[in-house]
């Protein structure tokens, strides 16, 4: 869903050059792929799959299809923690540098958002700042990371997306993997409560329709 | 061979919890690989191969078997620009962290030394800190990345190498990857020199014996 807008923004204001998505072994990659490139095929965009069989063969996620069960309620629960999977965003945006450094592109977009966890360290803000310095200062053309969605909350996300025509119904966040979203996993709980905070009708069909938990108290 | 040499020391000195190769589609990587594997089962530690098929499939580089003849001569030259595998380095430090944080690992080991090029990005000082910072900061663990070659040249890893007790005929440096060494590549000149530099009798057997080129001034 964040990806998707952040493509969408990224078609109106760059020369897009590719989409990327990363089949890694999740659980929901299945899902998410086919409507990533939905919308580059939408745009007459190349839209590449990077299989990175590795994660999940070596590494250890709930999150992966080689991992356990997906745990239900807000992303804050120290159950989430259980989904992370090692430096994930690193692997992803070395491998997004290196492809763009191939294509002569000067950037690549991430759509990190002001709502991403600090259950995840390599969502935190040192992080990425550190990242973003490495793919400059390590690539001949000093490719930039742009994350033009830091400063939005998810709803905001949400909100911009639809001013700029995402058909929803085609993306994708349930970590479960299901047939459809399930409705009570932490990224389901977030992307109801993200539409529902914009205002932006939820085209999405949950299995469990079940009241939103409320949010725990921040730690 | 600077790989190798930085794995004995790494036994040495820390508790291995296992070595990494990457194939990434290079010529010389059916190579390298078994030369690792009997490294890390001489020591009874895991060996693993991570295989990055994207990189051959999607990245521009002479040192691929997708790409162009790998040229003689030193590296300072222009040419082996072409060698370039872009973010190469970026990518096989992340996948490492990632594996490292998965294993439970305080840290990782790359053979980065002081003779490393300046014509490759992500050799650079400047990549391998924000690097460095971007490993520990986006790792629960704080995943440490140690260079304990970065101040030795190349002739002073041979010598350590040596010391350590590395038998060098079982490491491979040529990016041709033929049968056996070419003796005239970027790598393999420097190779010869270490050896000859450091006083280190050198059990490479070369295609070609010719007389190492004059090193080009710096520009």
């Amino acid at each position: 869903m964040d990806s998707v807008c952040a493509f969408y923004q990224a078609v109106k204001e760059h020369e897009v050059v590719a989409g990327i998505s990363f089949d890694y072994g999740a659980k929901h990659n299945h899902q998410e792929i086919p409507f990533a490139q939905h919308h580059c095929r939408m745009f007459g965009i190349e839209h590449r799959v990077i299989r990175l069989e590795f994660v999940g063969e070596l590494f250890k996620s709930h999150l992966l299809k080689s991992g356990g069960a997906i745990p239900d309620g807000h992303y804050e629960e120290e159950t989430m923690k259980q989904t992370v999977v090692p430096f994930r965003n690193g692997i992803m945006l070395s491998i997004a540098a290196g492809f763009a450094e191939s294509r002569g592109a000067d950037g690549l977009v991430i759509a990190a958002h002001a709502g991403d966890h600090a259950i995840y360290p390599d969502c935190r803000e040192a992080f990425m700042k550190s990242m973003a310095d490495a793919i400059r200062l390590g690539t001949y053309a000093g490719i930039e990371v742009l994350r033009p969605f830091i400063l939005l909350s998810k709803a905001e996300v949400a909100a911009r997306g639809h001013g700029l025509g995402v058909d929803f119904s085609k993306t994708w966040s349930c970590y479960k993997g299901g047939s459809i979203h399930c409705g009570t996993c932490g990224t389901c709980v977030e992307r109801r409560e993200a539409f529902i905070l914009a205002g932006v009708p939820d085209p999405t069909s949950y299995a469990s329709n079940e009241p939103l938990p409320a949010k725990p108290a921040l730690r």
